[in-house]
């Protein structure tokens, strides 16, 4: 990976600290209300304000500059960045490429800290003046200590700092760091996980890397203590050797899940259209995770699942995994498909099945493993069912199969039973806490998703109380299967490195 | 592949395509109310009445048996069946097993056609006596000319013909049939493809196969003139021979897909606590699925994927694939993902990148191939974006990707151009139609799954537009690819074929 721009030396501009806790922030060029990127700019002056707003004192001031209006969405709207009365730390360009030069002087004037430039149309066009443009608005940045977000990115999300960059994003703070060199996986994966539980420290999107680049982020986050977990999205590396020490300090720390872009020709020529990197050898890229133990992955969906595994602790300390529930049909997949994740479902001991036996009818069940039983519909059973299978001696983990899609025969059992869904989810939930704390074997659970909007209430509710009360969250067998394996070898890793 | 059992030729009874009409149903040891299986059983009851109810005149006539009611769920319960009437042509039989060789004798009695066995605890069981009772039961059954469907499975779904097994299946008759050993899957398949257009003209779980079984199921749905595509879900099979025959009429005939219980050894363990079957040599199953042109999958949300990609025609001439929509890093992963299903993501022709740049703006977009573009956003440019994509020499097939997840931003546009959504869908539609016929090239839609029930809504209303409109929708850019692959591969094996 060779260094394919000039770099210049972190040291001479301050540390990064301070990027993620501005005392004000100013959106230059927001639109008020237009279609396309517009309807995006206008979303970044939304998501601030109700960030700041969840955020209580001590948030930052927040500000709009356009000369054409005096206010949007209820944020006052100055000429210019020179009208505004208070320091102005972090600003927000929206503003078209040609009109970024006169801002840079303004922020200079102003002693802004950063400037995080959504406007595209730099480097990642493939126009020289472009690329140009983009090298001196950078260097006359640098020159005046201001630091550079992008071009070409979403910027920042930072609960509790008032920073964000998409209305919607979970108002919570969490232990999971995520750098990203596109803005729209960046939200997807906010989105994406925040059922699931996943909380964030920080998300940066840094589009080209023109200043502040993965290797200085990856650094920052190894050291962060809000940070436990660090994801990334890159799709080129500007220095090979900066960028291995940064991820062996950080996968020496913590956690690293990495998803790389441009892994196939296609991949590559898609990256330099997008943020102008050189994707470099994926098998050179594929090596380096490999030799520091960070984990890779090809998709973002893959990543919200291995954070969900790290966050949630699904490191089991042996092989050994027990499946329970979801019916005969779906027994025989989830052994097929934790063999296949490189795990192992194996018979239960014959002491275990016979405890099994004590509660579990014959007919139509099974308690070998997979253990196909209807015990599980019977609240007082679930308990002893997954903490029998637990204390087993050959099991490391135990995957609770459960779902809320078959809608009219599970309330027509609810009806039988007269309950309660919500108190039943909760009883649930009460005996899958027993049996983990008891037996000391983690359980975690696959849920299967929703068909129908009433099924997504039920699915939504369920797993929000799972996660609450600690346990990880997966959609399928191979989802929860591939997590643990992964978990399973970086712990495995770990100990050999 | 070697016969497992004892088989009985099929010519000494009638043949099967009288089990899918039958002139009444009867529900025998159908519960009322009870936990567990005894709810699956009332459902059997709501699921036929739901669909005869459905189905209006010529559709058969219900009955209950049970000596402990007069009616359940408003349908007319009888002591037994000889108490009933009319003619009994279909008997479900939720008794349990010991009441069984008198339920049968009943049967023989009223001279009805077939008779399913939802009953469990037999052959599965491992344990002999009940396997001996399982021959015994059939051998009875089948001197009297009465077929068996299971025992231990879920049965028929037939739209049309009031046969159903689960509450909530779709009305409407379609054009795919599905043969599976297991009714928890039948059922998700058929709940799963339900929202993504697929419908089916006979989906027969047929558990144990003691009588009716995959061979004979595969020969009947390859001639059926209603079943234009054919999924199976297969733990085992009792006459390699036969099996073999069938499936290489029924590939000739149609696509057929192939689901196999038992890839592993913990796969192949399950199978045998599921339903009794000898899952075999896997290596052996695969060669001959290769051998006939049929499609194989390692699980249901994949064959979900190929029945859509089948019966929607995405059936490609060629492996050039372009990608449109999602944004930057979407384009990357999806540029990767094409390549890693073995299909080709080619830069567009220079005059097409030319046609595209009349209207798409620089900054922020690419029109090589993944398109990154706003256009999609602005309703008259979109047809013209995907119709001058699908006119390219070197595109077979055009992947639309699309989403209702960011909500606001998207709802921003959406206020802003003043736009309802319902209205702003149908244009959609609209173009992309014009779009696909103009140009005589394949769209088809990836859909990003909905994240929340706002989301899930307009997914839904978006997903139905568009599979009625005659387009496939896929979840994700490597599903979509999945399933191309898999239909261009499998028109390559039938023109060497």
């Amino acid at each position: 990976m060779p260094d394919s721009t000039t770099t210049v030396s972190a040291k001479q501009t301050p540390a990064l600290d301070y990027i993620f806790h501005p005392r004000s922030i100013a959106i230059a060029g927001v639109s008020k209300s237009a279609p396309g990127f517009g309807g995006v700019s206008l979303g970044f002056l939304i998501a601030c304000k109700e960030t700041i707003a969840a955020g209580g004192s001590g948030s930052p001031a927040l500000y709009a500059v356009n000369p054409k209006y005096d206010e949007v969405e209820g944020v006052r709207c100055y000429p210019s960045l020179l009208d505004i009365d208070g320091p102005v730390d972090h600003v927000i360009s929206s503003v078209p490429a040609h009109v970024v030069p006169q801002l840079v002087e303004d922020a200079i004037k102003k002693d802004v800290k950063v400037i995080h430039f959504f406007t595209a149309g730099f480097r990642e066009t493939g126009e020289e003046e472009m690329a140009a443009m983009e090298a001196q608005v950078v260097a006359r940045c640098r020159e005046a200590g201001i630091r550079v977000l992008g071009p070409n990115c979403m910027g920042l999300y930072v609960p509790g700092s008032g920073l964000s960059f998409m209305p919607g994003f979970p108002d919570e703070r969490g232990s999971v760091g995520f750098i990203s060199q596109s803005g729209g996986n960046a939200g997807d994966m906010v989105f994406t996980s925040a059922a699931r539980g996943i909380r964030f420290s920080k998300v940066v999107s840094y589009g080209n890397a023109a200043d502040v680049d993965e290797a200085e982020l990856l650094d920052y986050l190894a050291d962060d203590p809000e940070t436990h977990v660090i994801c990334t999205y890159i799709e080129g590396v500007k220095d090979g050797r900066r960028f291995f020490h940064a991820m062996k300090k950080a996968a020496a720390a913590k956690p690293v899940i990495v998803l790389k872009g441009g892994r196939t020709e296609a991949g590559t020529r898609a990256v330099m259209s997008h943020t102008a990197s050189l994707a470099g050898s994926f098998e050179v890229f594929d090596a380096l995770c490999r030799q520091v133990n960070a984990v890779r992955v090809n998709g973002v969906e893959d990543m919200v699942d291995l954070a969900v595994a790290f966050r949630f602790g699904a490191v089991p300390q042996g092989p050994g995994v027990a499946v329970v529930g979801g019916g005969g049909g779906f027994s025989v997949f989830a052994a097929d498909e934790i063999n296949d994740a490189g795990l192992e479902c194996p018979v239960l001991p014959d002491h275990t099945q016979a405890e099994l036996r004590e509660f579990t009818p014959v007919a139509g069940t099974s308690v070998r493993n997979p253990v196909d039983t209807i015990a599980l519909f019977q609240p007082p059973l679930l308990q002893r069912t997954l903490q029998t299978i637990g204390e087993a001696e050959n099991i490391d983990v135990v995957m609770f199969h459960n779902g809320f899609n078959w809608g009219n025969a599970r309330r027509t059992m609810a009806m039988a039973q007269d309950i309660d869904p919500g108190a039943y989810m909760d009883s649930m939930i009460q005996q899958m806490t027993a049996a983990r704390d008891n037996s000391g074997t983690p359980v975690l659970v696959v849920l299967r998703p929703a068909l129908d909007t009433a099924s997504m209430e039920a699915v939504a509710t369920f797993q929000e109380k799972c996660w609450r009360a600690g346990f990880p969250v997966f959609q399928t067998i191979p989802k929860a299967a591939a997590g643990i394996a992964a978990t399973y070898r970086w712990q495995l890793g770990r100990r050999s490195g």
